[in-house]
């Protein structure tokens, strides 16, 4: 499963072109299928299909799994294998086969869970659709001083194994409350990235994550913070900007929320107590 | 419908903190549902939802639905309204009623449309399931100098109303063989600002888009290559990087793919001969 895949292209400069070979970050599709009910009557249904940079598929099934709300537990999984249909289309499909006590609301999912409610669809109830599937806000005695997030990117920068080939990769780091980075995941998309690293805490029984941080190489919409609040993460911070609607989700969950992670600074949105303040609010 | 919020911020550097007034890129769900049927006997049904910044709604509709090939030209439509909830979630259910004689192949819909087909589930297939949606490759005239193609992100930075507040939106912008820009549109999520202004193309008559050319502010992903392809767009430039499978649909459809344009430089992965060289290949 390879990160990066092999491309001649033209490289223009004003004045020139030059025909060189470069790499491009792989994406594919991936289908997860579950595999549920009672053990004499088996059945598969299809979940999602997702464009994602092969890898740590099972960590990317799990992560979403348990991000969607579907398991909560590394008991609720019998197994997880790529189903092979022929010699080269190996790899694009992944069963999980889930213990036959775990009850999969079908109706919940196909009504596109997280972004509406029954009071209606807004920013609103897209947070309180995702507030009802977690213990409330975040409880944690997390907390880094400035230098240690400062200090957090070039860390990550030098983890990602293919973005510094491609350009073209997000990552999603996991960091313990000495700044240490335990885990990253490079995927093409960011949801992709984020639910690699909440699988592998997950398959690790790290979770609740509430003695974590995670920190996003691209933005933040809303349904980054969704997945973060549903393992308890009491920590968010991004090197891009995040949304309006992110904002308030953080809020509403208790989770300290840090955008523009760059250059020597950061902008604090939510729960600002977890971060050590270097000096007083000027 | 703004495009950005307030928000209160902490603005931190190493040694200084300042609570400071900030603006956010408005994110919030978008539902769009389809009236069908005949005259006498309509019906409705949820399509989509996705988290979008509010404004053209209608052209992010009429976009989605031309790009996954359910609609073809403005008749199609009978009309397209915000569904009023009440006073306080107006605007976030987008009911578009289309002509009776529209047929919607839900099936293909459900089944994961662009990412699967018969023969399996891989990038292949992917490509596959777009081609037999469209007449096949780009046939265009369309071409554009270096120096062209250099003027554009400047161009299109400067018609962005919302991104220099915020550091937190797309844009896309559609272009003639001038390199003049005919439209930009912005939003949080890249395929909705990319929807926004192939749908504001289609209301203006403008389709097939053979003789137009698209920038985009971020990566390019297969679904941008896919939706350009749609409507049959010859050239479609991005400032971030393609995926593999990116480059690998431009090259099945004709399509002339370029990235990491910025900083008077860029790539060209597919059909060069639309570009007029500077000089001779190095």
């Amino acid at each position: 499963m390879a990160l990066v895949a092999p491309v001649t292209v033209h490289k223009i400069q004003r004045d020139t072109v030059a025909e060189t070979p470069d790499l491009l970050a792989v994406e594919e599709p991936l289908e997860i299928r579950l595999g549920f009910g009672p053990v004499d009557d088996r059945q598969q249904r299809s979940l999602a299909v997702t464009m994602r940079t092969p890898g740590h598929d099972e960590e990317l099934a799990f992560g979403f799994l348990v991000t969607e709300g579907i398991i909560q537990q590394p008991a609720d999984i019998v197994s997880c294998r790529h189903c092979v249909q022929d010699a080269t289309k190996q790899g694009n499909v992944l069963r999980v086969e889930l213990n036959p006590g775990v009850v999969v609301d079908w109706q919940r999912l196909e009504r596109h869970t997280f972004t509406s409610s029954s009071c209606g669809l807004c920013g609103k109830a897209t947070i309180e659709a995702v507030q009802a599937l977690t213990p409330g806000p975040i409880v944690s005695s997390f907390h880094l001083s400035t230098d240690q997030l400062l200090a957090l990117p070039d860390q990550v920068r030098d983890a990602q194994r293919a973005f510094a080939y491609t350009g073209g990769l997000h990552a999603a780091a996991l960091f313990d409350e000495a700044g240490r980075l335990l885990l990253v995941r490079e995927d093409i998309g960011r949801h992709n990235a984020l639910d690699k690293v909440i699988g592998a805490a997950f398959w690790s029984r790290w979770l609740p994550l509430t003695q974590y941080g995670i920190l996003l190489s691209g933005r933040i919409g809303v349904e980054l913070v969704q997945k973060s609040w549903m393992v308890g993460v009491p920590l968010l911070a991004a090197v891009g900007a995040p949304s309006s609607l992110a904002v308030e989700m953080a809020q509403e969950a208790g989770m300290t929320l840090i955008g523009f992670l760059r250059d020597e600074r950061f902008n604090l949105y939510t729960s600002p107590e977890r971060i050590n303040r270097p000096v007083a609010i000027v």
